[in-house]
């Protein structure tokens, strides 16, 4: 059962919604309750020339539910147009509020993971939320000061130590504390979401060629090799720092389960070039299961039926993947060690 | 006719010189004088069980040749061990000088264009030598105090504001000559040297998202943007500042003839990405052709013959290519407007 929210009603998320779980195989991964505006969906869905697939329940009235796909409705949100394409008070209150119930679902067990549209920070902040977008709103839920934000597309799974800063804060910011993290996060993340029980995992640099012993800075020697320190000493096997240019390239990127990054574009940049329409974002160091589209509310191309639901679709997999993982190992709590992927012995 | 440094004996540099070269479809594209040592290259292609396929000339008596490759020996520093795979004071002095002639030659007109081996910082300066590397040294020998290095690999052609400095220094370098000077030189090496007349050119922004108006890092208003008005002002076609996660996608990366990236990693990560062998190192804004080897001395597999020579053959074949355009330009100066290149009308 997978909590999904519309994001941002005037930017594309229902159409990419409606499109991904317009594909049968898409829907025969799981059940599926969207948090959303029935009518924006049924718009998007008439664009795209998709028959309707969802029963429409009041939001209140839904809680489990058998199969297929239900839309719950928020229907006080219509008085609303959609049409704007641009940030919105309006927008921000509905698109918080499809947060605020997937959260809530959560929390109760009703949905196993969420998965979240697009939403927009100007809209969030319009509404009066003032931290910067999703990852820290579910931290906040559950009292996670920092969670970390990772990105996977298939083999390639990517951690953030720092996420949405500018390059000059980045050297001020990066300390100890927050590269363990990411690393600890993504260890425990491979272990239990993915069923790697013995992650390999590599960690960048921040420097040009993981700054040649201090030639060009030393947060690799001040910074990252003490969080790897702490980090192999509470169990993790973890390699680096490595110079980032060539981290990325299959041949070094295979012989591990997974990547710290140092900074935003430091994973994005790669994530975008092997993955654009297939990576999903995923929220590490929470309580719960949680991906996301890696795309904004493109308000652009917003209602012009353009938009590609690849990362949607990619999201929606994950979330459910993730799922029957970690319920099949809650019912057998004595598994077997990690599978060898990625030709990792 | 092409001069090639053979680089630090220690390292790589003979090996993949030999195997690029072994290959007579890379011969056939010009006349190539190898400053080096003909003893290192003889048990390069030994290793290689490739047959010398040149003929070696003490240094002092090669001017011109007719065809083929030449070794322009340096014998007098053959008294010294390439065993020793690390960086020497004699490696230094060798490929310092390898490189000192080849300029010279350049200088003279004797040759077209340059391709430099790999050399090793730590050797130049256990040689005496104090400046990073190959393309301040060219520099210095043409009086221009800021080269800007550039990345070509097919249509992807990236031009670098900062270079090999710490992530914490860049926010301090970037000014808006540096910006300005790499779009300048981009703009007029796609001119002149790839024979684009009117080159469309992109430039990154500095931070994620380019900034977001200022949210994350104000370089692109305060740096960027200034710096691409002058250049649009001295008459190239830029714009930007993009968003550099997604602006080396192809569907993106296609609409332009070259990139500007404001540091090292920017642009290394995506051109290691999609062009781990072929990337070619170019020095821009200096009145000779020179290109590179992207990768070093590689100590760890010297003497192993298991480098492999595709950088150093892309190289190679990017310099004749350059040096062929320059020389047919010269005879038509009147020349029509660029090639359409990547599909830009």
């Amino acid at each position: 059962m997978i909590g999904v929210t519309m994001g941002d009603p005037c930017g594309i998320g229902a159409e990419v919604i409606v499109k991904a779980l317009a594909d049968p195989a898409v829907r025969a991964l799981g059940r599926f309750i969207i948090y959303g505006l029935d009518e924006i969906l049924s718009y998007a869905a008439d664009r795209a020339e998709i028959n309707p697939f969802w029963f429409r329940l009041p939001h209140e009235q839904v809680s489990t539910i058998e199969s297929g796909v239900v839309v719950a409705d928020f229907d006080e949100y219509t008085l609303f147009d959609p049409t704007l394409r641009r940030p919105t008070a309006e927008g921000g209150h509905a698109s918080l509020r499809f947060v605020d119930e997937a959260i809530e679902a959560a929390r109760a067990g009703r949905v196993d993971a969420i998965v979240t549209g697009p939403i927009h920070k100007t809209s969030w902040q319009l509404a009066g939320y003032r931290r910067p977008g999703h990852t820290e709103k579910i931290g906040d839920a559950f009292g996670v000061e920092h969670p970390t934000m990772m990105f996977a597309a298939g083999d390639l799974r990517v951690a953030l130590a720092t996420v949405h800063i500018g390059i000059a804060e980045v050297p001020g910011v990066l300390n100890i504390g927050c590269v363990f993290r990411a690393i600890e996060h993504l260890a425990q993340a491979l272990k239990h979401w993915w069923g790697i029980a013995d992650a390999r995992i590599a960690v960048a640099g921040l420097n040009p060629h993981a700054g040649e012993g201090g030639r060009f800075g030393d947060e690799e020697l001040r910074v990252i090799e003490p969080a790897m320190t702490m980090a192999k000493a509470a169990g993790c096997r973890v390699e680096g720092p490595f110079p980032p240019d060539t981290l990325f390239v299959e041949e070094r990127r295979r012989r591990f389960h997974g990547i710290v990054a140092m900074y935003h574009d430091q994973a994005l940049i790669p994530v975008k070039l092997l993955a654009f329409h297939s990576a999903v974002n995923v929220t590490l160091g929470v309580p719960i299961l949680r991906t996301s589209v890696d795309h904004g509310t493109a308000f652009d191309i917003a209602g012009k039926n353009v938009a590609h639901p690849g990362s949607l679709s990619a999201a929606l997999a994950l979330a459910c993947e993730l799922a029957d993982r970690v319920k099949s190992a809650s019912r057998t709590p004595a598994r077997a060690s990690g599978s060898a992927v990625n030709g990792v012995k």
